[in-house]
């Protein structure tokens, strides 16, 4: 049987984790293979409600959907787990549970993501009334080695996504698609 | 994609609903499904850390199995859940959750579970030492109608590993054993 892989976006709140997510997993889809999303908001309310933001809850809720990923992958599904995920040696530990891992970081910089600011989080967290908001009031740790980085403020995310897919038929984990052999 | 379905065993802690799991895992991996046992020991370990013995907290165990249950079907997985999931409501819920559910009620009299004990909780239990063990100091609220009703003590493992396969066969979910053609 197929092994699945996981790939792992992380970032901040409002860096385009989801938007990417969802593009990647039509192109995913449309290539023929069994996909699933893992978004860390909808993760909270099935498999961690109760859980807080406290560095232990995110390290539980992180390595609770890298389980996740690890039964899904081992039955041939592809996953794709958007998580802020803020601290870099629980990533790593991700990484070591999961035998096909690409870490890709989402990333633009704070002023832009204050300005985005869709859902009003930073408004509030910079006025203090959110603590443990990562990059403002909670530490994120960029990664350092990722496999692939998205910056959000300098390409569309067609372009974010194109660069995973050309990830991923580099390991030889996906067919190629029909724009590649163009 | 062919959609997965999901086995529930329920039933007390030493009816023997692992070694079910076991054994049906194997019969349905040697017919080539894709298999996964979410047992409830190993679920409270990777998935439930934290949560209690509590309703609320057994009733949020349960459906967040459910929830993965639902994922891995959906994936063409065939999973095997072995839960006490102890009250009727909260099975029902998980039910309506899974498109393809078979409930099997995994059984023998209390004296006897008593008797077996392996791990030595239901004497812990009955000297009062384990708040909430069901069955003792916690309810538990048998099937009314369940799919499959496994007696361990008046049917071997085996023989209860081939009434569920029967069921399952009769809904035509998996693929006639060698044993059926006889």
């Amino acid at each position: 049987m197929e092994q699945g892989f996981t790939v792992w976006l992380t970032g901040l709140s409002g860096a385009g984790k989801s938007t990417i997510a969802r593009l990647l997993y039509d192109e995913l889809q449309a290539r023929g293979l069994k996909v699933e999303i893992l978004d860390g908001d909808v993760i909270r309310q099935n498999l961690s409600k109760g859980l807080g933001f406290s560095k232990e809850d995110r390290d539980t809720n992180v390595l609770r959907v890298a389980w996740v990923c690890q039964v899904l992958n081992k039955h041939g599904v592809a996953v794709i787990a958007a998580l802020i995920s803020p601290y870099r040696e629980t990533r790593a530990r991700v990484r070591a549970m999961l035998p096909r891992f690409v870490e890709v970081y989402v990333t633009a910089p704070l002023e832009e993501l204050i300005r985005r600011d869709p859902k009003g989080l930073y408004k509030k967290a910079l006025a203090g009334e959110i603590p443990n908001f990562t990059g403002i009031s909670d530490p994120y740790e960029p990664p350092e080695n990722p496999e692939v980085e998205c910056r959000t403020h300098e390409e569309t995310p067609e372009q974010s996504v194109a660069k995973i897919l050309a990830h991923l038929e580099s390991r030889g984990w996906i067919p190629e698609g029909a724009e590649a052999g163009q």
